[in-house]
């Protein structure tokens, strides 16, 4: 029979999904230039020449039967080989081909990593605000996803709400930095301070607790930010990292998970990880484009409109008279919304064509994010926009 | 904590990739060349110049937003519309877009469609011999593989020995036609009385049965071989395809789901395959090679030299007094060993350089798989080898 549980999920529909298509709805009628679509988190630049050279060099001279043929399940083992030594060098790490498991994105590098520490009933904590499929990621392998309430103040971690959920269940922390949806990136001081945390609660509960760091924004980082390898600063880390953003290609689904060197069982967690690709249906990522990414490692697509855009955005919300964490990278911002109930405040945007979404989705409600990862000549128009919705919608006292 | 349970996996090391190992191993020694490797299932035809032309121009003239673009979970919709034009026009059936689920390869399309149809608990009944992977797509679902003895006469379906599988706890049943290991392909004759056997089981029950239909050797069938679409024929079938075998694209992970638009909620199949990609970490094939293949549809590699390697080895079997089925499509062939214990047999084999793989590993002890995706000069080279083995460890009284 057709699975009942997989069939009311149809009902769950996104709302970032939904803020989305209404976006590309109301683009048909007036024009989609005049649709200020801070929707998806979706690259605006292209990615680097050299990536497409590589791909068609690849196709002109590869002997096809390498080119093409089943790679590895862990990965192609001159990209892996490629991978850590970059690594190693970027963040003076020592990493081996033997650290690395190729995945498709950053969702195949999450869901290998959660299934390899915990066990079903194990408990996962994460931290609001957080990326809504985290809820799919952790609680379809029979681990269970525990929100730590947001730190308003900085998006930091709320340490002492997290000490709170923390017992001998809790076999893994889930951390997104640079993160989606508030931009922040988690200070140095905030990761030692975590890092310290999971060692005494290590000690304590007599078994280990995995960092799974979800780095897809590790590139974009703005101006003067301190943005520290979160895995250099605590031994059970399984960093998972995704190209969609750092070389603009969200469609092409290639990532990898690098296991701490000196993590538990660290030689054997990509060969663990390809027998969980088995039961998953992974079987490791295309192999032409493993080998394109190897072939252009510290390369990005011109990041910097991002930090352009931020500031244009985040200077016009505080003259608004927003409260606002400045963001450390992504593309993403956090406002807090104008009024508690901030479903309501993205409706009212509506009317101005301003596509926001509440942060109810990212389990902290009042707030909104907003997506710039739209060209700046846009987020210029937006403004104008921006100012009439808050003039008109809440006028100042 | 690591997992316990992928832990333990590592000890069951696949004998396929054991036998494999050691071709290799030997090949260092004296030459690959000199091994005659039958042990892996990897296509030996180059890719058609048409894909690498076509992959070509996407990169040099699409705009690479598009190109590299996120895709919807489904996949491309114009891609998903080509291809259900392409398989009404080759089958003679009614898809529309909404019927295809775009997959990363074969191993992908049946992690989706066990879970789409199946709840923790129910059983899937295949058929030995099987592909031994099978044991991990279903069981790591939470259903339950049961395995229906091979029928050694023709290797197609001992109907007595399944009826007495089949139970109110049936919820699909995994068929591979033509089949890895055995080379069958499945008559007219015996999918019509599957259906019709389904069809009455269905309503015994009270509930449906989905065939799932593993058809990744669709294309490879040999002169004067009967090969039914098994969707025309039943319903309830969700096929499951992969272009590795096809256009020998075994790394590039690309296949997909197709529901018969005549089954249980047909219209649902996809969009639920889409909410279980988000517990799986699949999230839909990369767009370059999804947009590649839309456009070749119907192109294959030169396949015909599966046939060729096929007659030579089987006619030699044949006279060296083997029992074999002869194969009507794959690239695989299974004939019964010379002593029962087929694990001893192959061991004998490969004092000769001969790497053949037990029959035990696809559920059907005393029988042996030859992979013969090799080079026809190797092949013919074999065949000394191969009586040599033959009259040596086997002399005729």
């Amino acid at each position: 029979m057709v699975s009942e549980d997989y069939k009311s999920m149809l009902n769950g529909k996104s709302v970032i999904r939904q803020m989305s298509e209404w976006a590309a709805k109301r683009g048909a009628e007036i024009g989609y230039e005049n649709v200020f679509d801070y929707s998806l988190g979706n690259p605006s630049v292209t990615v680097p020449q050299a990536f497409t050279d590589k791909m068609i060099e690849l196709l002109q001279t590869k002997n096809p039967m390498e080119l093409h043929g089943y790679s590895q399940s862990q990965g192609i083992p001159a990209v892996r080989a490629k991978l850590a030594a970059y690594l190693n060098k970027t963040f003076d790490m020592n990493y081996t081909a033997e650290h690395i498991f190729m995945t498709t994105g950053a969702a195949g590098a999450i869901a290998h990593a959660v299934r390899v520490v915990t066990k079903p009933g194990d408990e996962v904590i994460t931290f609001a605000p957080y990326f809504p499929e985290y809820q799919q990621y952790v609680n379809r392998t029979g681990a269970v996803l525990k929100i730590v309430p947001a730190d308003t103040e900085a998006f930091q971690i709320n340490f002492e709400k997290m000490e709170e959920l923390l017992n001998e269940k809790t076999a893994a922390i889930l951390i997104n930095t640079p993160n989606n949806p508030s931009g922040t990136v988690y200070s140095t001081k905030t990761i030692q301070t975590l890092a310290k945390l999971l060692e005494e609660k290590q000690k304590e509960y007599g078994h280990d607790i995995f960092i799974i760091s979800d780095e897809p924004y590790r590139e974009i980082v703005f101006e003067g930010v301190d943005a520290p390898y979160v895995s250099k600063y605590y031994a059970n880390t399984l960093s998972c990292y995704s190209y969609s953003k750092s070389l603009s290609l969200p469609g092409e689904r290639i990532g990898y998970i690098a296991a701490n060197p000196e993590c538990t069982d660290a030689a054997l967690i990509s060969v663990m990880c390809a027998q969980i690709s088995r039961g998953i249906g992974h079987n490791c990522p295309p192999s032409i484009i493993q080998l394109a990414v190897a072939e252009v490692l510290g390369l990005t697509a011109e990041l910097s409109v991002y930090e352009t855009n931020m500031n244009l955005i985040y200077d016009e919300l505080v003259k608004l008279g927003f409260t606002c964490v400045k963001p450390g990278g992504t593309f993403y911002i956090f406002p807090k919304a104008l009024e508690e109930d901030s479903v309501a405040f993205c409706q009212k945007a509506m009317k101005y064509d301003l596509v926001l979404v509440p942060g109810d989705s990212f389990g902290c409600p009042g707030y909104f994010r907003m997506a710039y990862c739209i060209d700046t000549e846009k987020v210029e128009r937006s403004l104008t926009a921006l100012r009439k919705f808050v003039e008109t919608e809440y006028p100042r006292s």
